[in-house]
């Protein structure tokens, strides 16, 4: 077989195929490989006129069929399925080629990987592929670690097949060395939970609070989607809540059984933030109201629970008990705007502060600017207001938190008596609002003057020895609370 | 050397040795051996009186002196350290003799060890051991793991130097095979940070809101600690609020910094629910407070943020700008004592649905009201109500939530319009209570008729197939979204 193509995909999924096609249809020439050969056969088959593509039935033929340096990405389910893979290609490629993963590892695998390949001189790439099925095939946004020399051969045609933000500017950067690329990626995944959490807080609050229905929420969210949340999270949920069940004539939201669930990238984002000691309380709040939500045996035993139903029971097409006047109706939709807008830019805010966290524990020196360039189009986060946090790092790469800058802190500052009015109707309706609440318990926490936490350590010092530190002077402290309780240093 | 002893302790720091003090005072004749010998004969000379101690110089030495089966107490560093001495006496000890880890291990490496020994014939015994120096010496709560053999041997011994309940029991009890012991001591310190964090709050209210002295809080607390709020934390935060710096004259909460510092297990406890799929939003909130106030960087970048400033700069002794008339004041004080006490119960809720999942996922078959019994006594989070808990699942060991025991339940319905209003005064006056406010929120998250979690799921069916289910029908349906919006079965 003579080697005539330009990048190889192997595992042909839907992910896989429609990331192969996209390859093709932007003239590459691509190869194709399948554990079982009838997927492959089938592709060629029904979208071989989309570009050129070199079947192979064997490991061997495949990476035959590829130009040097190889490039081949494996689309192959994440864990063991993945080292399998990974295995057999590493005994047939040769230094110098470029492996990459497009599966959603998690980036501690992807840097295992990328060390035991880098000892036999292959470049392998961990690389966040976000955007389904859709964005695989149309342009996906695309987040690839590894080595910057692999870059050099994969980034041309990654930049190909990715989405383009508004500006033309392909969503497929370098995020980093080895695991980076995966490591970003599930942040995205875990602003994605944040932000579709606070999304059905704020669809909640306008049901059972303002009594919408559903299509009447629907055309909210297409208002709020023309400013600045105009986004693909936003203009999807218009979408469905404009959706009418065919079988019951009901609004679609309402037949879908209300328990949210998850495939684990939220969970790793959580989970790494605590590692890594990065507040994310947004995301762990998301996660844990998907998990809350899906406990039936807890849900059905504190169902009799006191306190307010707004809305009524919410299911039978319930519209609310509490529909207010029209003129509130809008004010409140504005205020829940406020809310969802605020809570976001704290979510975001989180994020980045966890990317530039992962960054200085492993080296990877992540451009901040850079996330967010790439994700403004392709992926499920994109939005227009992406493209401020893209200039808000690349104006201040150092800038601490999103929050210190100068526009989005003026916004917040605009929205914030809107979403501490928000908090309190949540809290007084018994609409929970875990995101909302979070997110500006997160927001008071920073820029109080003085937090309860000296009460905090003051406790681990009395019942622990675990000493302080004084707030007027340099040192280690220790209180004899059992004794005469003087103060010494350790 | 004669085979004299009962026990032995080996690793002789301050924790080591109290227990070693402990196991003599009642009775036992006691074991001692130390890495370095000072150690050893320091605390015989010292305490050689109190009891019977067998100090010894070697391990082989040390392993001799105890009768059969031998119990060894190994009282050092996690991680490294007990693997290398673990490792030393599982080569000195005979099958059925009883090693126990009374560090802070994680309950993964426990059941590592545990797995690894018990193919050797030896019990391994990961012990939780809460109450710090002083719980040591004169009764801790002990949560031992591993085999029912082992207890036969130990139990004897740990419910001798145990803490007492009020009703004389001994705060020992075995927990469950293997990691058992040092799982529920891990939820114990999560639980212990939710705790810690909710007083926190409810300091910071009562001094930024009511305008209270620390010297008037901490009278607040000796009142509350009179009632359901019994319990060591909320003695020694009055403690600690009316205790003045020597320095300064000032309160001494006010001269410690604000940075509130961790050693893991809480973590460690939200790492692991998150595997386990429960929500445990009141210990996340507690560790991400924590780990927020030491971010002086995010802090000082989001100083100048708007929003209420309650209480004035609240750091130099201020007692706030805005201090209520006296009869408001104590209405306040009752209103934040509903809300302590009701988000309380819902961190106590979510500890122990962890321990049932945990249990249930290593097969551990611990016993409920066991956990609640060896809690009220010795350990940081004991108190009055942990007796109710105790009898709560006394009563209905299948009880699915704490929150639907009827006397709980009634104790909530009773203070959640206070509890709302705290929430909503939080937000209005920019006091960051994340605790009290997410605790909330799962509380209106579980007795909710209709969860928004319905329009998460049916995005996810969006963006990316993840099907879903109905609430009307069995069966997994997906919607044709970008097509003829049809339902199917996939």
């Amino acid at each position: 077989m003579t080697a005539s193509a330009q990048i190889g995909v192997t595992g042909l999924a839907v992910m896989g195929r429609n990331l192969a096609r996209n390859f093709a249809r932007n003239g590459f020439t691509v190869a194709l490989h399948n554990r079982t050969e009838a997927r492959t056969r089938e592709l060629v088959e029904q979208f071989g006129h989309e570009g050129d593509f070199v079947p192979a039935t064997t490991a061997p033929e495949f990476v035959a069929a590829l130009e040097r340096p190889r490039c081949l990405v494996v689309m192959v389910k994440a864990g063991g399925p993945t080292d399998a893979v990974l295995e057999e290609f590493a005994e047939l490629v040769e230094p110098g080629d470029v492996i990459v993963d497009g599966g959603n590892a998690h980036f501690e695998d992807t840097r295992r990987r990328e060390a035991a390949l880098r000892e036999r001189g292959i470049h392998f790439v961990g690389t966040g592929i976000s955007g389904g099925e859709e964005g695989a095939l149309l342009g996906p946004s695309i987040m690839p670690g590894g080595s910057a020399e692999s870059y050099e051969a994969l980034g041309p045609l990654l930049e190909r097949i990715a989405a383009r933000a508004p500006d033309g500017a392909p969503c497929a950067a370098h995020m980093g060395p080895d695991g980076a690329g995966h490591f970003v990626k599930m942040v995205h995944n875990g602003i994605e939970y944040a932000d579709m959490q606070l999304i059905a807080e704020a669809y909640d609050l306008l049901r059972k609070v303002a009594g919408l229905t559903p299509a009447e929420i629907a055309e909210v969210f297409r208002g709020w989607n023309e400013g600045r949340l105009d986004s693909y999270l936003i203009e999807i949920t218009a979408q469905v809540l404009t959706h009418t069940d065919a079988d019951t004539g009901r609004p679609f939201v309402d037949i879908v059984a209300d328990r949210a669930e998850q495939k684990g990238t939220g969970r790793w984002t959580v989970q790494t933030a605590l590692d890594l000691g990065v507040p994310v309380p947004g995301i762990a709040q998301a996660v844990f109201a998907r998990s809350q939500s899906g406990r039936t045996d807890l849900r059905e035993a504190a169902a009799s629970l006191p306190g307010p139903h707004p809305g009524g029971d919410g299911g039978a097409g319930s519209t609310g008990t509490a529909r207010l006047p029209e003129a509130e109706r809008a004010r409140f939709a504005e205020q829940v705007e406020q809310s969802l807008y605020a809570a976001k830019v704290i979510s975001y805010a989180q994020g980045w502060d966890m990317i530039r966290a992962g960054s200085r524990e492993y080296g990877w020196g992540i451009d901040l600017s850079s996330v967010a360039a790439i994700w403004r189009a392709g992926c499920i986060i994109r939005a227009a207001f992406l493209d401020r946090i893209r200039a808000a790092f690349a104006e201040r790469p150092g800038l601490p938190t999103l929050l210190a800058d100068p526009e989005f802190a003026g916004e917040l500052g605009r929205a914030q008596g809107a979403w501490r009015e928000t908090v309190a109707t949540a809290a007084r309706h018994g609409v929970p609002a875990p995101g909302i609440s979070g997110a500006l318990a997160y927001y008071d926490g920073l820029r109080a003057d003085r937090l309860p936490a000296a009460l905090t350590q003051a406790q681990r010092d009395y019942f622990g020895a675990h000493t302080y530190q004084r707030a007027d002077r340099e040192g280690t402290f220790h209180t004899r609370w059992g004794g005469d309780r003087g103060e010494v240093r350790p």
